[in-house]
């Protein structure tokens, strides 16, 4: 199946934005058989959008847009398809209520301007997106098949995961392709890549390696006849990728996140957890909270951002003065005081230099993390590319993966 | 001047990599007077290539490609180039002596299949690459010109700063093209666009209106002959939007983040800030401290997750039990508490359910932000897209809006 992707928006074309919603697809397209030849960007204009879609209709069997399904007079997708099929818009009356619904549930009336988003055409079908107001198209004719999705990522992913993709499988193919995801932390993608070398030549299963926010992910791809067979070679070909990684650095697979292992291995003990956090200004809690029912486990944190917090908050002014307040030792004193203060079980401390200025004599991208479960306190130094957001990620990301260690032995 | 980008590459096109050079280049175009009106990703095929460059060589005026200009046998932009426009290559002695040198200066002998690189069309001039193997090609012909520069971001970005941006620049004037958007919270897209409807059909300046997740920009863009007639056409609809919207709606231009603004206004009043978070569980306070230097006026956070933790940093538990725990009284008595418990100017609660589960029969979505400043309580409700990351960014963003409004009045 030959395939196409249109990513729609002027702002695109004056490099205000780059078009992740492409790489996103196009990453999705191998396990489900799909062979990408073409991406093209083009900006809100009607002509060169029907120009676009033309020539994609000519020469591909699926064709995939993003983006110009807004309310405002210059989100053209709607129309330059309904032009480049022949086809006449049509306001639905099922779309109309839904809009309507999903205006009321925030208590707002439907401006009449997102009448546009509540329109088809005789081919289309509409796309659920139950994160905005743009209903997608799934379009079919002549054997070929056009998808317009919404250009802002939570509402383009949400619908591919949900809708598209599940969809796009079940369509008759030539067997089925399976992924899994492993994922894993403390790796240089580079280490990763040289560990797993002897598998990269694989041509079925295949082994990918990609460096994501939250470590290295491998995802193994397996094409075969059934299902069965498929998930036989990724098991065998998982087996040894975790052999040659070692178990303990694979903290996941597939949708799997950190805050969510973490906080099911919580709930799982029936221990509550508390942090004391400098240098990631709040980002562990803020992140810990994002797992639904973290309020079970997770009794509260504090951001310590300057010292004068740090010692109202328990830790020991003489820790600071001796060692500075970028040191082991006060980390452990934070993860204590969080512990002790917040009446929780397993006490976080996080401090470091976030940057860009040194701190302590310590430069920026230096973190130290602690967590004290009670009855032992483990701490761990971070170095992490030295700029301040990157800096705030990877040591949250690592104190979950410390966490999750701690957890482990906590059975 | 009508553009076209064509990033070649079959990485791209597996979702491997992201195409951030054809967004670099797009976001130099504008003050450069170009237009960019297409945008085309395609794999290392000579025969898809080879119809990329000829529809692009039929439509526009420049051409500009990266990538696929290595050494390898797939490695076919020359190849492509030659053959859409009929032209034979050669290898050109200078560039075989100035690779030689190159490798030379590693202490390498040039392999044979780096000749490859060293070849030219006679419409073609070599460009230089002091960062890699891979010169450039510079293209003219048919009153056409063609750029091929090679894929790696720091080779192509130093090609195009010092050797290809100043020669477009030495060319007979085609005007200046300058944008510049207006940040606004607080309504939703459609009625955006409608309070500006009269204007979207302007052709010069244009008017965009996008949503973005700390709310609806609007992007002002005119092309004139000059920098200063330019400016002058966007002050004026600037002044004319901001007429419509209400000064105090619009909060930031271009680059500005809400989290900076209210930073700076902090420090230029010598003002300091501490928060009590529930639902957005710290993210007020990580949002926050993404700023350089924000220890200078963030006291710190207190993220109080459960009612337990409200109480033990100074909700009165009365007003937990008369009003439940996501309510006006509840954030107001939150933001006192932060203010007095960590000494600050100024304290911000929010209190609200991010989901999925209704709490206190309120439904998720629900917020109330409260701000104190000594003198008086500000206490607002939000009720954002009932999904729980969203919940928290949204009421983070509020929150900052807020907060902006607080200090405006605080002069």
């Amino acid at each position: 199946m030959k395939a196409e992707i249109i990513s729609i928006g002027t702002e695109i074309l004056l490099g205000e934005i780059t078009d992740t919603n492409a790489s996103y697809i196009a990453s999705e397209l191998p396990a489900l058989g799909i062979d990408l030849y073409w991406v093209t960007q083009v900006g809100d204009n009607l002509g060169r959008l029907v120009e676009a879609l033309k020539r994609a209709w000519e020469r591909s069997d699926l064709i995939i847009c993003t983006g110009g399904l807004g309310p405002t007079d210059d989100d053209l997708t709607r129309e330059a398809i309904a032009e480049m099929l022949g086809e006449e818009l049509r306001v639905d009356p099922e779309l109309v209520e839904w809009l309507r619904g999903f205006f009321a549930r925030f208590g707002y009336e439907m401006p009449p301007s997102n009448i546009k988003q509540a329109t088809l055409i005789p081919s289309a079908r509409a796309i659920p997106n139950p994160r905005g107001t743009a209903p997608g198209w799934w379009v079919e004719r002549e054997g070929k098949l056009l998808i317009a999705m919404p250009g802002p990522p939570s509402e383009m992913q949400r619908m591919w995961e949900k809708e598209v993709s599940p969809r796009l499988r079940e369509r008759p193919g030539e067997g089925v392709i399976i992924s899994r995801t492993l994922k894993t932390f403390g790796y240089a993608e580079a280490s990763v890549g040289e560990m797993v070398s002897h598998l990269a030549s694989s041509a079925n299963p295949t082994l990918g390696v990609y460096a994501k926010p939250d470590g290295i992910h491998l995802r193994i791809t397996a094409k075969a006849t059934d299902d069965e067979e498929a998930r036989k070679m990724i098991r065998e070909m998982e087996t040894e990728v975790r052999s040659i990684l070692g178990g303990d650095s694979i903290w996941g697979v597939d949708a799997d996140t950190l805050e969510g292992i973490v906080g099911e291995m919580l709930a799982q003990r029936g221990l509550t957890l508390a942090t004391m956090e400098s240098c990631t200004g709040g980002l562990l809690a803020a992140t810990l909270t994002d797992v639904p029912g973290s309020s079970a486990y997770f009794k509260g944190g504090l951001v310590a951002y300057s010292n004068e917090m740090k010692i109202a908050w328990g830790v020991d002014p003489r820790l600071i003065a001796e060692h500075g307040a970028v040191s082991p030792e006060v980390a452990e004193a934070m993860a204590e005081a969080a512990r002790t203060r917040l009446g929780a079980d397993i006490g976080v401390g996080i401090t470091g230099v976030a940057g860009p200025e040194p701190l302590d004599g310590k430069i920026p991208g230096t973190a130290y993390i602690s967590i004290d479960d009670g009855r032992s306190k483990r701490t761990v130094s971070g170095t992490y590319p030295p700029r301040r957001p990157e800096v705030k990620r990877r040591a949250t990301v690592h104190a979950l993966f410390e966490l999750r260690r701690t957890l482990l032995n906590l059975r």
